[in-house]
């Protein structure tokens, strides 16, 4: 149907408000606002409407009624995407769908290390209600408080447990997606084991809702680690962070559930958002790693952790190293943690990365790329940090807090063509966890082999013909030719 | 191109080996036996021609080759598979393209935690080779020592470890794919966290051929588990094999690396395999479960296994309990449960099955198929054992040896009907871990929701538009209406 109305989007409203009733529709500009600016604030756009179906049967209404309006269709979770995956940028022909209001957990199977939950269950809610049960669900994110499982599941979202429990794709089990036609894919098994042929979940995990809205989903639980060890470690270098983390799988048997690094700066940028953090240890050393040991039952993880930290120390591979002896202790340790991004944002508009490279190259691409924004930006800081175990660097760029806004950007920009450069010369990953949404979608197709792009296009046509999800988000589908 | 010629076969192999060379084509009908004949021998096939390529150009070409000639291909790797995959159906239409020579290991890197290997790699070989640079490849199955990891990774392949590692597709980190058209896909990263959008290489996994041929893989490593616990226990009932499971996760903090259940009829099963084997218990439990755990480095696993044993028997769990104190009273544990198989082989054709149900329905899902077959059934023993922690159970069905051949395959057919329809109503999966194949394909199609097989035929159109790829295999996918 096309409009020829001067005011396409408020006929478009009207209609909306006709096929799915006023409760499910938004569009007062006010009331949306929310819904159509980024989590940093960066960008703010706005849509057609903002849909806040109830239930899985609702999805399907609002995909169908956008289809046959040919509108298109931005699913959205929490927005609290770093890629903008969930924002429109075609006001007038996009609708945003929020999921936030379906967020029951259908079901919390402590028996068969499982649960069943809505695409709008707020992942810190989850957990709990999962912890209430004696369970674990092990992914742990900075945007836990807000984030929603759904947008976990469609950016495959990472987090510092990932190199102990995997990505988000690997504590799924089932998959309910609401398709681009209209119609339900119900793949919400429990089963641990199911290898009949082609597995059609794993394409709607990371698809940013590009081939589908993801409406529910079965997960993995585990048995709540209810003893956590954790500790701040000092080091003379980044390689010896490396040499540090392969000698804590094998000494502590994979049981190791965060490895963080960080620099000396953390410390300022963390006494900056929390002027009364207390830091156990002195700025002195090059590196720092924050690190967690977890476990159940019998394993004496305190024990396991001291005997760990005393042999690396006397190895030499830890120069000093602070173990929380209470939980307190643990939570302040992971504040500088969590306070050091906090401090980076007071600091005004800055170049956020999140890369991967392979493991042993972390310390020479992080050397290579901080040397070479230093020396074509030397008004510039580097901050970087990261998942270490995973070869996921983020590398940050603070421009002088001197400069005025316009300039600000230009080095932003500067910086991040710098790292983009360095990055290809070490074969890394320009989106290691957050994704590709909008914001990485050019430097993404600047880099994808034909292979690849004729593989997404195909997939994209088998699934979404018209182009109702998320046009703009990862890339610029193109239809049959 | 089609042929008129009164032997279309011999006409396409002089065309094969004009355009491939003779080096890479097989044509004779003995030395084509062993590639179209199923591990257990159940089926004899033959095809028009084995092709064997030496590098992944060669298998683009074979690809390339066979599409030009209206013939379709068949991977095989290492024909170890048990739902006939790999085995051609169609000998007039069908080339077996055969990996082994492709058995190269391109990279392992111990620093990195990761190799690269090609299709055709031996997994023993493999295992072998990683353990040698102190690391460990966690796959591990009864075919391991001719099975070739392509084929582990075109069938997601399980095993005994998948409670602890996961499947065959949680140990891939890339994938390098010759696709239908005969393009390359390269995807051999090594990257630990790589989230650019939607995962394509998950669609080759588990896909048995049908999308494109695995010719190369990236794959995890772990630190070896220096340290291996092995036990054997008897207990009460398969419910409380399934409370010992639940407590054995949290007791030994996910260290368990095994946890298979089998009646007490293994032993005697074994012994007619394995005529000496020692026994360290008496049959006279209900039920046996034969467990590992396994760990590296500070973390002392006998010590553990010893305690958590300790702890289960006074919580009366367990009521007797063998821990192996060498590496060869652990090989004679897992001897039991590989002679349990080889007995049920020597008693002639038998009903196999490899089914999974949630975890906690694992023992009525037991009780009543056992119930229905022997109702049904009378002449007939069930064997029913399996990697319970997974909610995989092989639930096996000897017919009576004293029946005649055509009464016993009479025998097979029915209990396989009786045992779907008690897993239908478990809402089980009927390939656990096998795969689909050609010997699962009317039984996973009878199952098929409409939306899953629009999905699966959408997907296979838009890679293999032209069916070259393993047609009959998982599912008769229907062209573009």
């Amino acid at each position: 149907m096309t409009s020829l109305h001067t005011d396409p989007s408020g006929e478009h409203r009207l209609l909306l408000r006709s096929m799915l009733g006023e409760d499910l529709v938004l569009t007062d500009a006010d009331a949306m606002a929310r819904y159509c600016r980024d989590w940093h604030g960066d960008v703010t756009s706005s849509a057609v409407a903002v849909l806040r179906p109830r239930s899985t049967e609702d999805v399907a209404a609002c995909v169908e009624a956008c289809r046959e309006l040919g509108l298109a269709v931005v699913p959205q979770g929490g927005n609290t995407g770093l890629v903008l995956g969930g924002i429109p940028d075609m006001p007038e022909r996009q609708v945003v769908l929020s999921l936030e209001r379906m967020n029951r957990i259908r079901k919390i199977d402590a028996d068969d290390f499982s649960a069943v939950v809505e695409a709008g269950c707020i992942l810190w809610e989850l957990k709990e209600a999962i912890a209430a049960e004696g369970m674990f669900f092990p992914l742990a994110l900075g945007a836990q408080g807000s984030c929603r499982i759904g947008g976990n599941i469609s950016t495959n979202a990472g987090g510092i447990n990932v190199l102990r429990y995997g990505m988000t794709r690997e504590l799924v089990l089932g998959l309910e997606v609401v398709l681009p036609d209209g119609t339900i894919f119900d793949g919400l098994s429990t089963l641990r084991k199911d290898n009949r042929g082609i597995d059609l979940k794993q394409l709607f995990i990371g698809a940013e809702g590009t081939l589908g809205v993801v409406t529910a989903a079965s997960i993995k639980l585990t048995p709540n680690p209810d003893q956590v060890a954790t500790a701040l470690v000092g080091l003379a270098s980044l390689e010896d962070a490396i040499t540090l983390y392969r000698r804590a799988r094998r000494d502590c048997s994979d049981l190791m559930s965060a490895f963080e690094f960080m620099p000396p700066l953390a410390f300022t940028l963390a006494r900056e958002a929390i002027p009364d953090l207390p830091i156990p240890m002195a700025a002195d050393y090059p590196c720092y790693v924050l690190m967690e040991v977890s476990g159940s039952g019998l394993v004496d993880i305190d024990n396991l952790m001291q005997r760990f930290l005393e042999g690396v120390m006397e190895d030499g591979i830890v120069l000093d190293g602070a173990i929380a002896s209470s939980q307190a202790q643990a939570r302040n340790l992971w504040l500088i943690r969590e306070g050091m991004n906090e401090g980076q944002a007071k600091r005004g508009v800055h170049m956020r990365s999140d890369v991967s490279v392979p493991l042993s190259k972390v310390p020479s691409f992080v050397a290579e790329a901080e040397k070479a924004i230093h020396e074509a930006l030397p008004d510039c800081i580097c901050v970087s940090y990261g998942h270490v175990g995973d070869g996921n660097v983020h590398l940050n760029v603070l421009p002088s807090v001197e400069l005025p806004h316009q300039q600000r950007l230009e080095r932003i920009y500067q910086s991040k063509t710098i790292l983009n450069q360095v990055l290809d010369r070490f074969h890394g990953s320009l989106s290691a966890e957050h994704g590709i949404g909008r914001l990485k979608r050019a430097d993404f197709d600047a880099r994808l082999p034909e292979t690849k792009r004729r593989l997404l296009n195909a997939i994209k046509n088998a699934i979404d013909p018209d182009m109702v999800m998320n046009p703009g988000c990862q890339l610029n589908f193109t239809g049959k030719s």
